[in-house]
């Protein structure tokens, strides 16, 4: 603030070292002796200098900046993964430029437009409305998640065998019928796995199963309605007999849970009941559910990591960029909590 | 990539508009007619032209970028309130570089050195590690939220009279005895605020009253050993006595009553339980839960408001800041569910 500007010919007066060398401090610090980046260090502080990285981002185009891409944080899902990918910094030093598009298509390509304009070095894209193809034709390095990927590379949960560890418990705890309750997902969303591994188990033990994929809303109490009226209708249906239901998620196998426990003071002896994700809510619940747990802390490495790979390839002289699109899939960890855990 | 730039000379050869009347169009758009100024996008669109905005920034100082620190993601409140913000992108046209802290005061401050260095316009910290004598010190805009603020604009819930409307209501619904369970929260934290509006209330109506301010821990399974310690203790003492209890946080309060649910099968008559936040679990609980409802889409709105303002100011040939900080408080809204709506 009014201030003279503190320059590298006043960092190299004060500590009697030549101009390149305090360049090198800046530039390539490891190419200097312990003790002499001690001197330079302290010298910045004694004088007060301020790096002006926008300079820096002119002369080399390294912006430091990733663009992260969520369609909302109302979702604990999308929070838990922001949280992660934030927590990168300390490792990869990047820093990130977030936007929650809330579906508005139109907004969230203006947006990308203008991190581009700002020479963003990458991206990370968990929002569904732009597809891959267009993603990958921005010229920069693009890794999605849990979402469609023809074109770019990818970290995915192993959602087919989520699906199928689900599965095979609810057949272990002698479930006599069972359900996987979930919405029409398209089949080229990774999370289609769940229902291929549900139906591949339940075809496998010969068990008498029902798919139910119905509409399910977009808010909770639209939810929770839809769910209640797929209990009373598996009630009035399957009287007596010993239910399994795996869920698309764990908000759903709390609505249903609780819906149980409004109905009958408790869950009944004749429920199995397994989610999706380990949420909070699944150890919040008024019993603790099992669920099938996304190894977010994981996923959200392994992004950063394929994503750095990317961008520093493109800082060397002749860079050779991937071949095509690298996919990873993340093993989920199967969580066996009380609404599975009952007596046969 | 690898094509030839599109310069103002290009555009303006393009459109037989002269190159001043080009740089009105990106510096000042409304000076120029609506039908010039379609001409010219429809000119970028036909050349295919890419701003760099990093030249705009160092040439009027402008990054258009905000700074937004917060503790965490894992709580609700702070994911929900960084929705918001991120959502006035679409008012305000700031993109924000989001940073969660963990706590971790040494990386924090590193992540704000380099932010300053990357000439962001403002910050608002929710993060309460730095004390606001320091944030003040760094010679930018800055809004804190439910912090300290001593030193700096802040827009807080108006605590206080959410600790009354709870209390008031306990106290309506014919309760014998009142508590409120916290932690032993620093008089100089907003939410203080829920404690003296509290005791104020009690001591009004001259109501038998327990402040139980304890520590509960810092994970979700350390609160729930902590406050079933605490039922247990209040059973104990008070029997059959009709109890009101007002907890700082839904979390905490969805905790007691899934307890309670597990001893009794039920919210037993003698309990009225009322949370703070109307946090999702609030609804999402197995009965639907009283809570004070804190407003965060106009609590994040006014914040940016408050930001803007600032921003703006020192964009002026003349900039006249505020005399001193500005602090605005926001009033919470007062939710009766089922926890409260019980027969006397």
């Amino acid at each position: 603030m009014g201030k003279q500007k503190v320059t590298f010919d006043d960092i190299a007066k004060y500590t009697n070292f030549s101009k390149t060398t305090i360049s090198r401090y800046f530039n390539n610090p490891d190419s200097l002796t312990i003790k002499n980046q001690e001197i330079i260090a302290q010298a910045l502080i004694d004088l007060d200098y301020k790096e002006n990285k926008v300079a820096k981002i002119l002369a080399n185009g390294k912006t430091e900046f990733v663009g992260i891409i969520i369609p909302n944080l109302y979702l604990h899902y999308y929070s838990a993964i922001l949280n992660q990918l934030l927590a990168s910094y300390e490792t990869f030093g990047y820093k990130f430029l977030v936007f929650a598009g809330n579906n508005n298509e139109a907004v969230e390509r203006r947006y990308i437009q203008e991190l581009l304009a700002y020479n963003i070095e990458g991206m990370i894209v968990l929002s569904h409305t732009i597809p891959s193809k267009e993603l990958a034709s921005y010229g920069i390095p693009v890794v999605t998640i849990e979402r469609e990927s023809n074109y770019t590379c990818s970290v995915d949960t192993d959602n087919y065998m989520g699906g199928v560890q689900a599965t095979s418990l609810l057949y272990k705890t002698g479930c006599e019928i069972l359900f996987h309750l979930n919405v029409d997902v398209p089949v080229f969303v990774p999370s289609y796995g769940r229902i291929r591994g549900f139906l591949d188990i339940c075809r496998e033990q010969q068990i008498p199963h029902e798919l139910l994929l119905r509409e399910l809303g977009d808010t909770y109490e639209e939810n929770r309605q839809a769910i209640q009226k797929t209990v009373d209708e598996i009630e009035r249906k399957h009287p007596g007999k010993r239910k399994g239901i795996f869920l698309a998620n764990d908000t759903y196998a709390n609505i249903l849970l609780n819906y149980l426990f409004q109905l009958h003071g408790g869950l009944p002896d004749d429920y199995r009941i397994i989610g999706f994700d380990n949420s909070p809510i699944s150890s919040e619940a008024v019993i603790p559910t099992s669920t099938v747990g996304q190894q977010i802390d994981k996923i959200a490495f392994t992004a950063m990591e394929l994503l750095v790979e990317q961008m520093n390839e493109r800082k060397k002289r002749r860079p050779t960029p991937f071949a095509g699109p690298i996919h990873k899939v993340i093993t989920p960890v199967l969580l066996e909590r009380e609404t599975t855990r009952r007596e046969k």
